[in-house]
C-alpha cells in the first residue's frame, strides 16, 4: 500500500495568520482512495528547512504534496528548494512564459518582470497545468518517488489537484480500500463510551475505532485499515457498527455529520409534531441550534427568551411566588416554563431551560454550570438536573441547549 | 532569539476530519511576543512517530510544544511517546488521581478505572494544571529544550496554555517585539476598504496591514515587523491605527478580538438602555449573540422567535391583514415585529427581523437572502432592506443578525 506525507510551505501559516486547509483537504481525498497521509509538516519559507521536509517526507511516504511557496514574490522559494534537493537546476520553459504573458494579456495588464519565475522549473520535472492562477505545478519523479508541488491558494490548489494529481493518484488507490463510518453519540463522556466498547478499542485492530470529541459529541470513527477490496471493507465495517451498537444502545444519535438538532427535527417533521422553546440561560441557542435546520417551520412555531423573571411571569405564565420561592434557577421554573410554553403555543412539545451559564452569578448551592431542563408533552413533563463543568459560558450554554434536545430525543 | 516547534498530534487530523486550529493559535500567540514558531509537525497517534516528531522539533527549536493525545483511550498515546523520548518512565502521581477523583465527584459521576492513565507523568516531568478537564498538561526539559505537553481539546489547550505555559514563554520574549493590533470593522466588504485605504496596504510596508475576513467581520492587522524596542513598535502602530480610522471612520466598530455583540452591549449597559428582539428568519441567533456576552441581562431582558405567522400576531400583536397583504417577509411586517416587542417588553429599543434564509423559499421578487430588519426606538423606527448574498442558510442568518447589531451600535 503506498502512504503519501503532506508539506505546507508558508510563513503565513507558521505565524497564525492563516489556517491550513490545504493540508487537511489534501488527507481527506488521498483517505478516500485508500492512501494514508502517515504524516505531515509544515515549513516556512526558507529553502534549506524545505529541503529537510522534503527529505522527511520522504523517507515516511511513497507520495509527497506539496503546497505553497511558488508565487512571483521574493519569499516564494519552494520551486529553488525543490530544484535543490533533487540535485538539479532551474530551466525556463519557453512555452510556460508564453501561457503566462497570454494570461496578463486576457486581463489586460502588463506582465511584472517578477512573474517570469514562474516559468522556471527543475531539470528533469514536468509543469502541471495551472488554469486559475500564474503559478503551474511541478510534478518531479526521484528515487521511486514521486513529487506534486502545487499553488498554496486553495482554489488553484483544489483544481490541479482535482484535474492533474488526483487522476494519476487514483492508479495507486489501495485495493484494501479504506472504510471511514462515523457514529455519533451525545449523553456520555469518551471515557465512558469507551469502557462500554471495552477491547473493541483498542489499538492495532481491524477495523480500528478512533473517538473525537467536540462539545459533547463524541463521535466514533470506524476504520477499516485492511480488507481485500471495498465490499469487504464495507462489510467489516457494517459488522463492527452492529457491535457498537449493541453496546451504546441509544447513545448513538446518529451517523456521518449529522448534528442532534437534524435528528430531532426530522423526528418531529416524520411524526408530525409541533416543538416550541422557553429559554432562559441558553438565550436563544436552542431556537437557534433548531431554525439551523432548513425546513425547521414544519415543526418549530414559537420561541421565548425570557431573560428576566418579568418576562417569565409575563410571557410564560411562571407564577411570581414560584420564582420567589424556588428561584429563577429551579426545577419547578423550568417546569413552569416549560407547560407554559406549550399551552401558550399550543405545541406537541415544549422545552424550558433555566441555569447559571456564567462566569458570575454561581453560589454554593447554585453553581456556574447548574442547569435543570423540562420537557413538556400532552400528560407528561420530565425535568432534569445537570452540573455542566465549567469550561466556558459558551460551553455551558450549548451543553445545556445539546442535552435539550438529547432528552426530546429520547422521547421521541 | 528562542524559537519555537509545534507536534500536533491525533489521527483525526491526518484523516482529514478536524481541521488543527491548535497549531495557529499558538503560532499567533507566540508570534505576538516575537518568538517565532520555525516549523510544524502533525503525527498520528503512533508512539514511534511521536518520538521521531519530538526529536525534529528538538532540532529546529528550542520550545517545543505538543498538543492532543492525552486522553483516557488506547488510542492517546502522548503520555508514553514522551517518556520514551526522554528515556524515563511514567510514575504515578497521587495528587493527579486525587484531583481527577474529585472533578468525577463534582460531576456526581464514578471515575472510570481508564481515567486513573491521565494520573501517570514522566518521571522528572511536571504537570500542569488543567481547570476544565481531566488531562493535565506536562512540562518538560531535556538538554537545554523546554516541552510543553497540553491537551488536543481546544478550549482546554486554550485555557492551559493562557494560565500556565504562556507565562513562563513571555520571559523568552523577544526584544524586537512585534506588535500586532488589530481593527475590526462591519458595514462594508475588503476591496471597499482597501480602496478606502489606498497605498496604506501596500506590501513591504512597515507597519504592514494585512487583511482578513470572517462573516462579514473585516480585520485589519497593523504588524510591526521591525523597531527599535517595543515602545517604538507601539508608536508606529498606534500612528498606523490613527490613520486608518481617519480612512474608515465609523466601519471600524473595535479592536482586539471585540465582537459587535460586546461592543453594542458596553454602549447599551454604559447607558442604561435596554433591548428586545423579536426574530424570524433569524430563529434565536441575534439573541444568542447578544446572551453570549456575560452580563447580558443588565440590558437583554426579553426576545421572541416568531417563526410562524400566528406566532407574529399572537406574541407581537402585528396586524394578520397586514401580513397577508405585504407578506410576513416584508417592510412593513419588520417594523410592525418592532414595534409590537419594544411595545410588550417596554424596552429602549426593539429589534425585528423578518427574511428568507434558504434553501428553498425564495421567489423572483422575494429571493432567498432578502431581509428586513427595523430598529424601533422611542420616537423612531427605521427599517432597512438587505440582499445577503446567499452563500448559506448559516451565513445569512449570521449576516442578518449581525447587521442588526450593527444598526443598533450606529444609533447609540
Amino acid at each position: 500500500m503506498r502512504k503519501a506525507s503532506v508539506i505546507s510551505i508558508g510563513n503565513e501559516i507558521l505565524s497564525g495568520q492563516t489556517v491550513d486547509t490545504n493540508a487537511l483537504y489534501l488527507s481527506g481525498k488521498l483517505l478516500s482512495i485508500g492512501i494514508p497521509v502517515v504524516s505531515s509538516y509544515t515549513a516556512g519559507d526558507d529553502i534549506n528547512l524545505i529541503v529537510r521536509m522534503l527529505g522527511l517526507a520522504s523517507e515516511d511516504a511513497d507520495l509527497v504534496l506539496v503546497t505553497g511557496g511558488l508565487g512571483p514574490t521574493d519569499d516564494d522559494v519552494t520551486r529553488q528548494a525543490l530544484a535543490k534537493f533533487l540535485g538539479v537546476e532551474l530551466q525556463l520553459k519557453s512555452e510556460l512564459l508564453e501561457k503566462i504573458q497570454n494570461m496578463f494579456a486576457h486581463r489586460e495588464r502588463p506582465m511584472p518582470e517578477r512573474n517570469k519565475i514562474q516559468a522556471y522549473i527543475p531539470v528533469g520535472a514536468k509543469a502541471i497545468k495551472n488554469n486559475l492562477g500564474t503559478a503551474p505545478g511541478i510534478r518531479a519523479e526521484s528515487a521511486d518517488k514521486l513529487y506534486f508541488v502545487m499553488p498554496g491558494v486553495p482554489s488553484e490548489m483544489k483544481q490541479i489537484f482535482e484535474e492533474s494529481v488526483f487522476p494519476e493518484l487514483k492508479k495507486f488507490a489501495s485495493k484494501q480500500a479504506i472504510v471511514v463510518l462515523k457514529l455519533r453519540c451525545f449523553g456520555a463522556g469518551e471515557s465512558v463510551i469507551a469502557e462500554k466498547l471495552g477491547e473493541l478499542m483498542q489499538r492495532g485492530r481491524n477495523p480500528l475505532i478512533n473517538c473525537t470529541v467536540h462539545y459533547g459529541v463524541v463521535t466514533l470513527h470506524i476504520i477499516v485499515a485492511t480488507a481485500e477490496g471495498k465490499g469487504q471493507a464495507q462489510e467489516m465495517a457494517g459488522k463492527c457498527e452492529k457491535m457498537l451498537r449493541n453496546a451504546l444502545g441509544e447513545l448513538i444519535y446518529g451517523t456521518g455529520e449529522q448534528t442532534l438538532a437534524e435528528v430531532v427535527g426530522a423526528k418531529l417533521a416524520q411524526q408530525k409534531k409541533t416543538i416550541a422553546v422557553a429559554e432562559s440561560c441558553t438565550g436563544g441557542t436552542l431556537a437557534k441550534l433548531l431554525t439551523d435546520i432548513p425546513g425547521a417551520s414544519r415543526y418549530f412555531t414559537y420561541g421565548w427568551v425570557t431573560y428576566s423573571n418579568a418576562a417569565k411571569i409575563k410571557e410564560l405564565g411562571v407564577e411570581a411566588d414560584l420564582i420567589e420561592k424556588e428561584g429563577a434557577v429551579s426545577e419547578r421554573t423550568a417546569e413552569a416554563m416549560a407547560q407554559g410554553a406549550r399551552k401558550r403555543a399550543g405545541t406537541d412539545f415544549a422545552i424550558g431551560i433555566t441555569g447559571i451559564a456564567g462566569p458570575d452569578g454561581g453560589s454554593e448551592h447554585k453553581p456556574v454550570g447548574l442547569v435543570y431542563i423540562s420537557v413538556s408533552s400532552d400528560g407528561s413533563c420530565e425535568t432534569k438536573r445537570f452540573v455542566f463543568v465549567a469550561h466556558s459560558r459558551d460551553f455551558i450554554r450549548l451543553q445545556a441547549a445539546q442535552t435539550a434536545l438529547n432528552m426530546l430525543r429520547l422521547k421521541l
